[in-house]
């Protein structure tokens, strides 16, 4: 092929273009393009600082936001594995303010206790969009107040990796924390005086983001020891900072096993459900939760496959302290982890070559081979039901936004028995609805609701409901169970709403599954 | 906010589009995006297999490739780990030319004696153009005659993880060999009756790709004990075939130290630079290959870390038995490893909790914070060199193609001490030109020539020129050591080339730093 050619910085010479490969750079010195003018990545709107030669660590905050390109209208993310105790996203808005950016998307993997800082910045314009997995408090009253010009979107956690990946949701730079960090930049959650776990969906911002700032309390000589969380190739800039937060918040003790007789007698419904499904064998895998019943679900479980000398394939999810020693027993060959839900997983994390730290693309993305999707049976809660087997986590008796979407619709869809568990009645107010407030799982993904007053089989599923009489179980209509609990309790009046949609539902596969309207 | 609204598909109300946020689609159904139609990444042109309900292992190569949706014209990658031994490439490339598939791009990470096949590919029409980092026997025998009609592009192995991270290079479908996978597409190299070592090329092919393709010889029950190269959410589809190729060439043995008395004093004149160049201390970094003079080099640094106590940061690159028995001694904290280079690592890989597997943009793109710009010495190998400190490591004194750009420009550049090991004569040939056939390597990014017969360094570099004279090491001028050859071997004529371009080698950054041309 005869090529129209020119001569590079060392007297080479060389093609212009090739037909069927395009334009061609002329070489113009080894460290020519490596000085940060030139963008790698041309959709990027941010900096990327040149590797070789660049000074890495910064040296204080408000440099590492200069540095970034960090300007009015960005994306901004953070992560929230540090639980309560995360002072990270809040000294990073107060940082952000002081340099008087404004009008930023912020797109954390979800908003905490800690976090309620957020409210105050929409109010001072610093922020003009939210997407979260959930919100708390203050947060969550300022957006059913109908404070957002914007309405909020709530994402899963496998939608946000969808989110993020498809670049729906486009993090201009994210602020990631950090538990240790070595000089190159590799980061882990499981060793430090801030240890977390994993840092699982922070990982899909580290990939994603056009800028990466590591946010360290605990920075080592590299190479880190062991497991490297994120690696420092997609980590831009680090900085060392006193503190991440609340330690013991940070690191929360070891969720315990409910006392509450409620809860008992709705784990062992739950677990009498999973056993009678006939998924309980070799190979098995689970999600449980922490909270409510779930933990007592996964005694029941555990004791049953000891004394079954059943080896369970994988446990997923959020995982506590109680899988972990699951896995160090041998009930499960491996954990797969996004997110650790307490201080006790850590170790395990750390040391277990089978407790493996997942992304949450891995963990939940619906257009990905995710895991979730290979999902036996997971145990999940709810704020709310309804007859048609919808669900809510999201908004509170009052209508106010104070959940998170979290896992929730995408374990439902991915895994073959999908157990919502729920007391019949809360605080005085009957839990089954004609229709829930706000739906974040379809019912159509719901496979049983289980109360201590009986098991609702989605009619869906003929072939659950079958199983679980045979098996003698309590199993009720969900219509009637209702009808049965509003007779001691009453029909509670309705929240009234204003038209006016404060926030949006997507579902994990983009669509928009509910709105959450202004609160009267 | 009012907003134009819609009711989806459950009956909820839901906004059309939101300013700020965009347009909308209301929910349809759980899965109605699941079946494979709705492709989740709008630039793929090939298709995702919904992951929900899909049925993941495929019953053959031909009906993997046909629900890939490869077409004529479109790109395809593998990886190189299986060495001599591979029989993935050719068994593919065959199933292609059944199915009558014409004129795709093959951009694997590298081309080698396996891979005969690609030549006559070429001929019939099946490859019409050819990305790679090295080319072997008939492939570069057909490219420097000039009978591809397209010049063969090639690429070192950071600049290839950034040429696909950066849409340059865009993989239609990467058919991966996986030593072992399980059945939910979880993919090792490091066990299995072909196990290779890490995956580190795949791992980019996989994470770009747009359709990707396991292709093994060890299907195992989910999930995989252990150590997992490249995660299920990033595998599209999994074919077992009989055998991935030819174990004894797969696993090829320990690579030995040279007992070639030139080879050992070039070993030993780059151990004394090493030293004196003041970088051998608590912390230092390294990276030697298998050939030549480099074990050799290896073994002189082992020793001397034992006898003065000094325990390196890490290892890097194209890893060694011999790097993983110091890993295994303590002489490194860690090994990062983009490849195995003989069947001794893969225990390391598999078992040793510092010996990390890295994919190729960890190990050296350019444009991230890569490993190899962390590194601080280099012993490298060359075809030949110049008076320029330019490196030729891709063709022989015939100008015929017949090497690998791999990791020598990466790491060349990256580190802060780049030695070249090269014997005077070879063959009869003197190794120092005034230009080398093919610039691979800049000069400006080498620090030093290693021979037997003394060593030259690059007037950039007087501060390691003054150390080296102070150690009384035989520091030569390289003109001068170049007329000291050629005294004995006279100065062998050129080989004559057409002008015709038939490759064109691109440096790490993505620009052009030579050609190479047709052999008359």
């Amino acid at each position: 092929m005869k090529l129209d050619t020119t001569v590079n910085s060392i007297g080479r010479r060389i093609p212009r273009s090739i037909p069927g490969l395009g334009d061609l750079a002329p070489f113009d010195g080894a460290f020519a393009r490596l000085d940060g003018s030139y963008l790698w990545s041309p959709e990027s709107r941010t900096k990327k600082i040149g590797a070789f030669g660049g000074r890495k660590l910064a040296s204080n905050l408000a440099e590492a936001i200069k540095r970034s390109g960090l300007q009015d209208g960005m994306t901004i993310s953070f992560h929230h594995h540090l639980r309560n105790g995360d002072a990270v996203l809040p000294t990073i808005i107060k940082a952000i303010e002081e340099l008087g950016i404004k009008g930023l998307t912020l797109a954390p993997s979800s908003l905490t206790d800690a976090h309620e800082i957020v409210a105050d910045a929409v109010r001072r314009g610093t922020i003009a969009r939210i997407h979260t997995s959930g919100v708390r408090g203050e947060i969550g009253r300022m957006i059913s107040r109908g404070e957002m010009e914007i309405p909020v979107m709530i994402h899963s956690h496998g939608g946000r990796a969808r989110a993020i990946e498809e670049g729906r949701i486009s993090v201009d730079v994210a602020f990631l924390g950090a538990p240790t960090c070595d000089t190159m930049g590799n980061m882990t959650g499981s060793t430090g005086k801030s240890a977390c776990g994993t840092l699982g969906y922070a990982q899909i911002d580290a990939r994603n983001a056009g800028h990466v700032i590591a946010v360290t309390d605990n920075l080592v000589e590299a190479p880190l020891p062991h497991h490297i969380s994120i690696p420092q190739y997609l980590v831009d800039q680090i900085v060392l900072v006193d503190s991440l937060g609340d330690a013991s918040r940070i690191a929360s003790g070891p969720a315990r096993i409910s006392k509450d007789p409620v809860n008992l007698r709705i784990a062992e419904n739950a677990f009498d459900l999973i056993r009678a499904s006939g998924l309980m064998v070799d190979g098995c895998s689970f999600q449980v939760g922490a909270g409510g019943a779930s933990l007592a679900v996964a005694k029941y479980v555990r004791d049953y496959m000891r004394e079954s000398s059943i080896q369970g394939g994988f446990g997923i999810g959020g995982i506590t302290g109680y899988m972990a020693d699951m896995l160090g027993e041998g009930l499960f060959r491996a954990l797969f982890d996004v997110q650790s839900f307490d201080a006790a997983v850590t170790e395990s994390v750390a040391g277990h070559p089978n407790h493996v730290e997942i992304d949450a693309s891995w963990y939940a993305n619906p257009f990905r081979n995710c895991v979730v999707n290979d999902l036996d049976v997971v145990v999940l809660a709810a704020l709310d039901v309804d007859v048609d087997f919808n669900v809510d986590v999201l908004t509170g008796h009052d209508g106010i936004l104070r959940g998170a979407s979290g896992g929730h619709s995408d374990t439902a869809a991915g895994s073959k028995l999908s157990i919502i568990t729920i007391p019949s009645i809360r605080e005085g107010v009957p839990s089954i609805r004609d229709q829930v407030q706000t739906v974040v799982t379809p019912g159509e993904t719901v496979d049983a609701i289980v109360t201590e007053r009986g098991i609702c089989i989605n009619p869906r599923r003929e072939d659950l409901a079958k199983l679980a009489k045979d098996a003698g179980l309590p199993v009720k209509d969900i219509g009637r169970l209702k009808a049965e609990i509003e007779n001691m309790t009453g029909v509670p009046d309705p929240v009234e709403f204003d038209d006016e949609i404060v926030g949006v539902v997507e579902y994990r596969d983009g669509t928009i599954v509910d709105s959450i309207r202004k609160v009267r």
